[in-house]
């Protein structure tokens, strides 16, 4: 115990020095919530230092990203590739220990987090991973994959409506192996808790199907400990609530004026000196020692995994085979889905989709998601598999109920647990309930995959909620996130090729009307992003289009070809355009035409970077009515009459 | 009795009749709520079809909004300004009956909805503003202010984290006129409920403070009609649960194949039949006078409303001067504010704000609002005014938490209640999880505002995910949402001045750096939204530049006035800069510039509308670190020298 106390000391000492030193960080929390993140890495936690990535191990996810001193301190010390002098570069340029943390460029980190309420979801993602597997692979004797997702959790984290939305979730799936650790400090940013929030919380979490751990001593080691390993056995998820005190053992402690308060030089050295710690940036020997039992614990645990899964590979040679391949990129035989383009003519994309999604879906035994309710509307849904519910786990399609936001985190999650193709799917009017979650997935550069349906004013009748306009421009203004708009089943199979290629995730945006026939349309060149799909030998006037405008295009174009030379380019995806070669650009964009004419329903601005002042944006720029979908195409001007007049009487006016 | 059944009868018929007519419609629900939703209005809900916007009446949100059949149904038959023509009419171009309601277009709709969760959340704002009012004006024997607010959710709208934030906050302030209709029917679009939730949401209700009451048969008229008025006494916010068969007395009724399932004219007519109605779209006398009974009550209520008033103005006469001028446009003294306009020198946008703000609240006494939990550090907080709690509501400043999303969709029912003026505030890292109910409030016009600190990259330390970068562009390509960035507190005055002047939401984007003093910027010429800062015959460059960016402008100016003639550009909001003349824009813009360059720490595709294929975005296109914000932004190329030399090349390559 003395060494457990003199261990805690130095992570407290080291937390603050670290924030003392970058100038700012939440010292509050990390020093509140050391002693039972302390006793999660200590006594539970299963990692593999000399291999962090494989497949059983624990996930611990910080939602509580400001935590990051704390939770960096425990990395260096339980042995992962954090030394002392990371730990002093906090929040510095260039360090592997940043502000919140950032996936991918610190070892041992599951997730990025920072905004609050995605690292829950992501946790619960990875526990619907988990459980994924385990229903699939676990046999009698054989707990191939069992672990536990761990998930540190703030005041502020469930406060947060995607926190509720998992919540609601995990506790429907009796998601038994997540174990939520809740630093319950009862101060947030701006004060007391009970200023803005005075649930039971324990009280909800029942009502959700959650078991409840009250931790009354929550800077009590042994307390802390035993509540984590009574969660464990639980049969649901489970919250253990904490009550901690916030920045314990300095002179603010319990207030919220310690919750980023960075202690000068001389505030430092007196907090050090409560905590009998001279040192600096140190770890003396008794300490790293204790430690490293914890982490030889972790290898002594993969090995025995690694053990099990031998005898498993000999005993169930055909799971096992199906494990090993599980994740794997199966050459996917395209060219084979192409040979019945025929299917695809004279529906819509969201038909096409479902038909292409499904083909895909039967090969790829790693993809995996849902829908927020609207799966019958969307089509989106393995049909060759079944529902991923309580009694059963065994299927992949994920019934998220009406809520998105958590929707997308989860599929992070998913596709953060290990290589899943995570896709989750809604109308195009409601991605903007997700666009936090996708930001995230982007940075994380999951290839995780969203579908949005219903994609313009051509939804008509539900009335302009419904009716997406600036949502396109939204996700494509999201840096990293390739955005696809096809205009019939040959794009849709393309975009898919480059989903499922790109080391990035993806928004497909599919519409609901028919697709006309468009001649020039091609599998092949839709994976440049943007083509010529009617060619022009010097064009007077050149159409950029996307999705449901491309075939009204090929109609303007008809058209003013009697007067003028006309070429149309569809743009399946602008993002992937963007990385071809600067004369692949330039000879599609066909900037000498006299006139250039965007034509989408929205009224994203991208466009403008490819026209000049006098050129011409065909797009959405009002709200329209609740009517026929048809009559909004009509009266925001996507007639082939309208377009005609318009572009008629530019090119006059450029003589 | 009879009449009750009989009138429900043609209500469920008309319903019917709607969706058949117009092909589309939420059919299910329409029935299945018919009850209780009428029991609402013939036995509770207050309101005078003769003067529908009288301050004190009961307000009724349909969170639900696809229940619109039943509800215009309602207003028609209880004598709002919504004729049988009208339901006719449902979802065709230009009728008053919208797909889902939509404020402003049809008598007595409170709030648009569609987007689940939404109306939830503007129901919790017009209970904020009931008792924001009830506590300043009423006194004994004079309650002024004491309207009951409804509002109708459907089993999504719960599952909504947004409803979940809302609901908790609704608990915390002990919200007792909040009464919540659950038509709990246990069918979404995609099947069962249990297949994605199995809450006990009475039991998380109770958690969360709320008073709840189940009705085990919901489409028992007594039954509902009592609930209501046991709801009405309770000193919590009241969630009643209505447990419902949806479609009921169709034969699909109880199946999610009901949900919006469309009768065909036979099943139609055999619908119809089980009702005893042989009529289309009629409502039969005794069935008109039966509901003009409540269309008299609520008359009857307004009148006594009236003489109390009245008798208060007597009694009460300085309070009742108050009430009267509460709301009124308060002739702002902009003039003075700007009189010491020397305070705003050398600070941030962020810290000038905080005093204009204050001195605008203190006149504006319908100003009210809060922040998501970092009031502390956006600064923006009234200070002359106590905090809006539990024990005290007399208050404007709202503690919400961290619950971002309900808070703006509650600013939004506070705006939507009565003319206050709501205010809301976060990071502008997470407006995004704000978008949904910032689009709603752009489509109803309404004038809050929400202010955004910590506004770029040069947040710094806390990483990329506390750093926008394309939530400017996000916010701007809201239609109807007019953005502001200032650049020093002239301009933020300007942005007030128009913020609280457009019939117009608007969004104010400030810095937390320190601006530099910058000569030639105008509270007066920053009304146009965009002006000339630094003035040039004939430039050669023309800067253009918003907030933090139009200080680094002119040093890049100054430099390059050495070797060309060039002129800056503020545009501290491009949407009012778009409203100006053709001859002023083009004025300001200066295109026969040989280069423009835009200058803004975003990757707003807006500029390249005022850009064209040779000139210059200087904006930020990656993710940034964790580290001194300073450095991120001289990574990323906002230095004096790395500008110069940009457009220097450019200019070199056009010679």
């Amino acid at each position: 115990m003395k060494n457990i106390e003199k261990t805690l000391n130095y992570i407290k000492s080291i937390s603050a020095e670290m924030i003392t030193t970058a100038g700012s960080g939440n010292l509050g929390a990390s020093l509140g919530a050391s002693t039972f993140l302390f006793a999660l890495f200590k006594d539970h936690y299963n990692f593999d230092v000399s291999d962090t990535d494989f497949l059983n191990r624990d996930r611990l996810v910080l939602s509580s990203g400001q935590v990051s001193p704390l939770y960096y301190t425990l990395l260096s010390l339980f042995g992962f590739d954090v030394s002392l002098q990371d730990l002093k570069s906090f929040r510095q340029f260039g360090s592997k220990t940043p502000g919140n943390p950032e996936y991918g460029k610190t070892e041992g980190v599951e997730a990025s987090t920072g905004p609050l309420g995605q690292g829950v979801a992501n946790a619960v993602g990875m526990a619907i991973a988990e459980k994924s597997l385990s229903e699939r692979f676990n046999t009698v004797g054989f707990p191939i994959i069992n672990n536990y997702t761990y998930c540190h959790v703030s005041e502020g984290d469930l406060m947060e409506g995607i926190s509720q939305e998992a919540c609601s979730l995990a506790g429907t799936l009796k998601l038994s192996k997540l174990i939520l650790l809740y630093d319950c400090n009862d101060v947030t940013v701006d004060g007391r808790v009970s200023l803005s929030n005075k649930e039971d919380v324990a009280k909800k979490f029942k009502a959700m199907g959650w078991n409840v751990i009250i931790v009354r001593k929550g800077n009590n080691y042994n307390a802390c400990s035993r509540a984590i390993g009574r969660a464990k056995k639980s049969k649901k998820p489970t919250l253990i609530i904490f009550k901690t005190i916030i920045g314990i053992g300095t002179n603010k402690e319990g207030t919220s004026a310690v919750y980023d308060y960075v202690l000068t030089q001389d505030e430092l050295d007196a907090y050090k000196k409560t905590l009998n710690v001279t040192d600096s940036f140190y770890i003396p020997a008794d300490v790293r020692e204790l430690c490293m039992q914890a982490t030889r614990r972790g290898k002594l645990y993969h090995e025995n995994w690694n053990q099990t899964l031998a005898i498993y590979a000999n005993s169930q040679p055909e799971l096992y085979k199906e494990l090993v391949n599980y994740f794997d990129k199966k050459k996917l035989d395209y060219e084979k889905i192409l040979k019945n383009e025929d299917r695809w003519v004279g529906i819509s994309t969201v038909d096409a989709n479902s038909m292409i999604f499904n083909e895909i879906g039967d090969k790829l035994s790693q993809l995996i998601g849902g829908c927020a309710d609207v799966a019958r509307k969307t089509k989106v849904n393995l049909n060759n598999s079944e529902n991923f519910l309580v009694r059963s786990k065994r299927g992949r399609n994920l019934h998220y109920g009406v809520r998105e936001h958590a929707m997308a985190a989860i599929s992070n999650g998913i596709a953060l647990y290990e290589d899943f193709i995570a896709f989750d799917s809604t109308f195009l009017a409601f991605s903007n309930y997700m666009i936090p979650a996708l930001r995230m997935r982007a940075m994380m550069k999951l290839p995780a995959i969203s579908i949005f349906t219903h994609d313009s004013i051509c939804v008509g009748q539900s009335g302009p909620t419904y009716q997406p306009i600036e949502q396109i421009g939204q996700l494509r203004s999201i840096i990293g996130l390739n955005v696809f708009r096809p205009c019939d089943g040959k794009e849709v199979l393309a975009s898919y090729k480059l989903a499922l290629s790109e080391e990035a995730p993806s928004a497909l945006i599919l519409s609901n009307q028919v697709s006309p026939e468009i001649e020039g349309t091609s599998y092949k060149d839709a994976q440049l992003g943007g083509y010529v799909v009617k060619s022009s030998k010097a064009a007077d006037v050149v159409l950029y289009a996307t999705g449901s405008e491309v075939g009204l295009a090929m109609e303007v174009a008809k058209e003013l070809s009697k007067k003028y030379e006309v070429s149309v380019v569809s743009f399946p995806s602008l993002e992937i355009f963007e990385k071809q070669t600067s004369a692949y650009k330039l000879r599609t964009l066909q900037k000498d035409a006299k006139l250039r004419v965007a034509i989408e329903a929205s009224n994203d601005n991208v466009w403008y970077k490819y026209l000049n002042d006098d050129d011409l944006f065909i797009g959405v720029h009002s709200y329209m009515q609740s009517c026929p979908g048809g009559v909004n195409y009509a009266k925001a001007g996507f007639t082939v009459k309208n377009i005609v007049k318009e572009i008629t009487n530019r090119m006059n006016k450029k003589q």
